[in-house]
């Protein structure tokens, strides 16, 4: 009821949203990851409706995530199999699992993603596989793809010149902080490592950035 | 009304789910972190019905993602700015943003998340910063944490099962596949690096997966 179709927006956060359907979806997404495949086993995981759930397995279905096969002639029964772009899914489960395990966990974890050779919780970091660094708000951006309309175009200029315009902010108030010596170290302080530190920075680099940096030397 | 809460469970993805609510609240996270604060910015870049709006920020205030501020005194006139739980909440654009742009976007990207100094876009890889290792699901698992209650560590051993039948049932294949030497192969390969590369392996490494650990040497 509460929903419009997103289909027609450009975002692919919009399209991944449109597709996905739904918070059962992901949540069976997550199951099916998980290794589930048949509607009793869903049905005991989710506590869902039988109705709700055959609607939005099929929804996945026509989607592309899940693959619905026959295993049993007589009577007939079938069963939900991830397909190779429903298994890719992985990424944004492992993304929201560290989240609300971080957040939203604080009597600690019930549920933990480990290195099954040390059996210790994973530490997630979203790295860049050109640059081996990890993504941080201050060396990444968004910008219009090729495919862009005018409209994609107008609103990520207007990203770019917000963002500009408080970097430009952050700046004056540290050559103002800086007193008579305001230009030299704004200048410094633009092209160093450290020019985001102050409180108002709108694109903060992620506390551990340091950190995988490091670990990424040593591997 | 298709809605249940999730908050009961202890999976740290439904809880993620039940706090950020709703596929509206996913957008408007993803347009704060493109720096948008006010109502009307909000309605025009989702047209959005205003009721609709408010009830989603007042969401998202309670959640403690989004903060209320007055910046107008007559009229008076609240923005929305992000909290640092919001702000964190950007790991999970991003994976939405990769794989939309991955999968939904055949025509070639419109949004493209890039590293600002080389303008090239994101191949974007889940890391381990413990390990410095890529996620993947031969070397990683979903286990029980400390707080798992009984009904989530029998769910999770059930995983853990079919995971080991699965793998049972995939070195049986190939030694079947190898005809009498499959004993020692069958070794070889539970040890070996290429030991998933069967059709029927449930935790296939990303494709990429090689590459990153190239880069991250390099690095």
């Amino acid at each position: 009821m509460e929903r419009k179709s997103f289909g027609n927006m450009q975002c692919p956060v919009a399209r991944t949203l449109e597709r996905v359907g739904e918070w059962w979806s992901i949540l069976i997404l997550r199951d099916a990851l998980q290794g589930l495949t048949r509607f009793d086993q869903f049905q005991k995981s989710l506590d869902i409706a039988p109705n709700m759930l055959t609607r939005r397995l099929h929804t996945l279905v026509d989607a592309g995530m899940l693959e619905r096969r026959q295993y049993n002639d007589r009577p007939p029964r079938f069963e939900y199999v991830l397909t190779d772009l429903g298994r890719d899914f992985r990424s944004i489960i492992i993304a929201l699992n560290a989240w609300g395990n971080k957040h939203f966990a604080p009597e600690g974890p019930s549920v933990m993603l480990v290195d099954t050779k040390t059996g210790k919780q994973v530490d997630l970091a979203l790295v860049d596989r050109n640059s081996g660094r990890e993504i941080n708000a201050r060396d990444y951006a968004i910008v219009p793809g090729p495919q862009a309309d005018s409209i994609m175009r107008e609103r990520l200029e207007s990203v770019a010149r917000r963002r500009e315009a408080a970097n430009e902010a952050l700046l004056q108030e540290q050559a103002a902080d800086d007193g008579p010596k305001g230009k030299a170290s704004k200048a410094k302080k633009a092209a160093g490592p450290k020019g985001t530190d102050a409180k108002s920075a709108k694109d903060k680099p992620p506390a551990k950035a340091g950190k995988l940096t490091k670990l990424t030397k040593r591997a």
